[in-house]
């Protein structure tokens, strides 16, 4: 069971110039192999299926909790997403409202979706199943994981090189951090296991973290030696596993006993061209105001 | 952001015989188009993509509940499919240990899974992001939820007609309640957007609910004319739609404020057949009980 | 069975400006899960998988009048196409007659297709059998064509407001208009056998058809209220379901006894640079010749 | 364009013992890469696309009747698949009705469908757009044609051999037969547009039509040699091709001015265990029934 | 470029008790995320993308030959899954020579080929380019190719101890050996990059290699501690990686100079119920006898 | 089994100016439906299961030396697409090294790849095992073959016409050529087995080969009436196949006892930008020096 919380873990900003070619090249930090859907299912089926969890709690714990944290990572990539696309659409139509789009290669933003995120990677292809890799193996689903932060990161990196909205830069420098915790606590865990030491790899890709003006501000709030416990009660002991040096500035790592603050996310407008809430947004808002009133919550 | 609860939403039994048969008919529950990974992603994308949250919010929180909800569904069904695996691996090979499996249409549970749930339908093909439809137009959004969930309970039926294995019916009979009482979500919101009155299709398919022997201890309890607040403080305004008679029984509809209390999951057994959580799965056990003494958590 | 008639449903321009950008953008309404693939096979195995036909003779004879029609309006997008890629290979090669096409998002309408219509989305991806939602539960069936009617005429809208080629035009014109009709059909089904009222749903999305030019003269002749009979003894008995005032005119629906006319469809000249119908189209012309002669049919 | 006439091509026999096994079998002739959705679009989509019709009239007009005939063969590929699963669900549940269906490997026929023909081929698999080849150059595609037939003709024999259901028998035999009759046809188109006399592969696979016995009385009746106008005025050049011996036979091959004259479907039951068409399959024929009276229909 | 030989790396049985069950399991070892058609093709194309070959010739050399013994596993499984399938259809239909496969899963073998290895895994689904990692960065490389070489070994351990065929266990205890030897040649690989020792992680699954007994005599031969030379002239410099001693017996490394000399195959019977080679074998048999005769070739 | 040469089978212009879009198009050759994996792929398997062999050896030693010269036009296509993309990411980032990507319809060239071919057609879809025909009935596996060998010659002619980039010209004018003659060869071996003359199909399209100039060259040494021994002792009977007249140019056609001798391939200049072979090669360099010291290697 989850409980939900309306924030973002880090602050976007709000709508500028859209920017829909750079929202299809985010998409695959969505969608695609390495995305965030990736992370988030792999972890939360590996930890649906995990046996014998009392025997192996530390590791059930870290695997859970990093789960629960991915959860606000599609979340953030969701609303980077519509955040770039917004504006595409805010004039009502009928009419050529939506010609600009006409030469993107995913129409499907317009076409399908009303400018907001899709499960879909860059090239439009949907998110499907098969990358979860659940084996029930508890060093190979590790391993596998490590890979698969590995493989992430250099996707956000080729994301954050490739697209300089506002918003697709404060998407990337807090995934990347954020990831880069997830790769250590994965290096830690098969260590653990097997002894053998994965922090040897770090960074991989070999571009240290630090180089990446976005990323500094949440290294210097140290987010990159922090692992979160979201959860009241439950999945606490992954700290039996989440210990030692940073790898790549040897600073202790850290299990925080409560899930980050995060920040109020952005209420974006209507776009009326693509219905968005609908074609006339007003008429909504009237209606659920007057429901608001009925049920004793206007005012 | 979400915070996870270690406790399903429904009490499952124990592992008795196994039937991975009949655990495949239940991955249609999970991996289907109707599936719980499905409502879960469809209702996961419409509240991110939602837009003017504030003009409309007992619609957005309505939507953000329910796909809270959700997540314990995919929960459990896994939790189900990992009960109905247990004991088809539980003697360590090498041998012919896994020699049962051979004729089984999805030799994934054994071959890629550890006696476990994947992101697959019925057939072993991958959920799919193009099962999620998210058009932003909030009445559309609604119409879709609403048939969504007419073809789910339409495959739970029949699942329940196909598995009398005890965790498939304790499953069946519990979402059967529970997504009836999404379809009547839905119809309301859409009844308060449009007028158009959708409770008089119900029950769609027409069997009444209260036929089903495993959901007559669920109806008993309440648990078909009340919706659960996934959160702490967000998300409180659903009260304003989610209000009227039940289209079955008459009663009151109820949003609470609180979500369920929840049922401790059993800890399923290793599986050293397919290496679940290891080929030697006491050897994990030694390290997990090492480091927990270390970090100060052994009892 | 059926019989073919060489005509298209409504007139088509002459092919003008290519427009292959366009083109993509209408695919989706070829084989997007919205497209007209979906709503001819949808209703087509819904016809075909009908039980107890003559108990319910009224629903099954709507049905199939219905999914008769949708072939003509996979013909008409496949012609809209065919007219929006002419002209884009009409020089014959070697030589970089295709250089323009290099850029384009979907190059297989060059490279695996003769600048034809591909049964594909505006993703280039194929159309899937997955799309089809058959059942075999009739008030199911029918919930579901009033959604996919839905969500046809909301991509039918997008693809208007994004590509304003005449030849794109006049499909959509004329397409909103019919869809419209199916709509209606469908929410009418639903309230006979229901008692719920879907019209209160139009229109869906809450754009008035009437506003877009290029459907009132359509809604002059009276497009909007009309049924055809596809048969001709056969499926006669729709009458009795699809009856009723307009829900946005509240004008009396009609089942008209007959096909429409139809309109001649425009022969499109050959396309040389990809070889369609051939690198030497006259070649083939002369021997088409001879072979009409001989068959006693040149003249 | 086309117009729908309520009759099977080839007679069926009303239901027996239902053979679950075998319909997935079937299924790979519905919805398999040489199944009948795709000779059916195949042909579809290339005389939709063809250019400079006038001038190569009598292809053509070849392909659009084979085309028109391939929708009666998927009909009839539905027809037999929902006869052989009649009685799988003839009880109503709820209850283990559907048990039997347990370890069937296509589950989707009781739980997505309702004991009826789903777009999927023998694996299960949905059928997909990219089966479709459509080059626009008449040679080419022509070629693809004589290929996907011979390939169709090995299904068919594989089927056959596979199983020996009454109705699987019968569509099997018939399809034999006329597959074979656009075999031919395709080689007499390439060989008047090149020369090469692609009758020399007949029979192809090698084994000879008549050996089957369930095809003889379709040879005796002459259907191995007859290729129907399915039109009425239009496409009726297809004779200028369509002419010389039979391969096999050496009789002279005809174009028919008329479509086959058909036989009366089936009413399948109501299978309630599934909803189909209904749980209360009487409800709706009462429904119908007062419809049908209140439109001067009942009688 | 390449050169053939027509050898097996192996030795397989002659065909005995046909296994066509078996036979699906063991296509999880061709066309599963981890069969041999993605370690195949996984390594091809990471060694056509190298970049920078002379400054880091010996790891793009160990690439090479790695991929090249790929290509003779997917040969060995393939004849494997002929060897298994052998017997299920020598008599000559038509009748229901192939009735026995009605209820198998994948019914493909049968229909869509001749009893033969399709590029399917064990559902029956195609494999997919989308399984091939080549991210150009050498280490993240390597890290995922020890990774897919770990759930490599966990398929084929699974399928051993599922599928007791005596072709499959041969094939099984081969490529258990050399897959694992695959492994600690990336484990050196990424060690001799980064430092990390990932032989820590021997063996992965857990199960030690040298407790199944059909690994034995490969074992004997030294089989597990050689890595081979798959070129002539060519990827020589693979030795400067392939050091050190053996992660589980300690015995120093082999990089052997040529190709191991492998076995003679089988030449399989006809199957002519599936057509394979023919529904007349003799036939062909006759032709290419005269063929060689005419070439000289005969005697 | 192979042996691997490290030569290409033609020569190929080092890099100049990038063609990240023309790149994509050449995709098509390599991951489509008729691309180079396609004829590889269909080649190989029919080779794998090709039963009977010594009864019909010339056929399959025809098969496996076509089969083992598509593996060299992988080859060649993925050097192509390596030249074309070199030139995007030689700036070491981070920053906005990948801008220019962002409006490309494949950016995963970039995101998941490091400027690499990917087994994925020009619409960014993965190769599918779905694309291999095998179906053991030796006939209908050549009548394939010709087919896909026109679809490919179709798409080879297309890509030209549409990238002009010196690499690409020089690919598909080699690719025109040798494909062609497998054409032809696939069309005498038809012609053996059923006496029908494919080679008045020629050319097909119908294009003559030596109008493009950039065949012109090839033809001129031959090259397009020649098939060439990828083996040393094995697959030497194919020269009973290979016989008689070119279609094209009458000429004899010619079975090459050896295989071609081939070109050097460039060695690709590192693209730090994407990280390949890594973010700093220098270091790589230096490892691989000093390993290649110490195996004594260097110098």
């Amino acid at each position: 069971m989850i409980l939900r919380i309306d924030r973002l873990q880090t602050e976007l900003p709000p709508p500028s110039d859209p920017d829909p070619a750079g929202a299809e090249a985010v998409q695959e930090l969505m969608g695609g192999r390495f995305g965030e859907m990736s992370t988030l299912m792999n972890y939360t089926f590996q930890s649906f299926n995990f046996r014998d969890r009392a025997g192996a709690r530390p590791f059930y714990d870290l695997l859970s909790n990093i789960a629960a944290e991915e959860y606000g990572h599609i979340e953030l990539v969701a609303a980077t997403i519509n955040t770039m696309l917004t504006g595409c659409g805010d004039e009502q139509g009928p009419d050529t409202t939506l010609a600009g789009a006409r030469t993107l290669p995913n129409k499907q933003h317009f076409i399908q979706g009303g400018l907001g995120a899709l499960p879909q990677d860059s090239r439009g292809m949907p998110w499907t199943g098969d990358y979860v890799f659940s084996s029930g193996d508890l060093i190979e689903d590790l391993t596998h994981n490590f890979f698969l932060e590995t493989g992430a990161r250099n996707n956000k990196l080729k994301v954050y090189e490739m697209v300089d909205h506002p918003a697709a830069r404060a998407l990337t420098g807090y995934l990347l951090v954020r990831g880069g915790v997830h790769q250590v606590a994965y290096a830690r865990a098969v260590e653990k296991l097997t002894g053998a030491d994965l922090t040897k790899l770090f960074p991989s890709p070999r571009i240290p973290t630090d180089k990446i003006p976005e990323c500094q501000p949440h290294i210097e709030r140290g987010e990159h030696k922090r692992l979160y416990h979201f959860s009241g009660a439950d999945y606490a002991e992954a700290a039996a596993v989440f210990t030692g040096p940073h790898p790549e500035t040897g600073e202790e790592l850290e299990f925080v006993d409560d899930p980050p603050e995060g920040f109020e996310p952005n209420d974006l407008p209507p776009q009326p061209a693509v219905f968005a809430p609908g074609y006339s947004p007003e008429e909504i808002r009237e209606i659920a105001g007057s429901l608001r009133e009925r049920a004793g919550l206007a005012g």
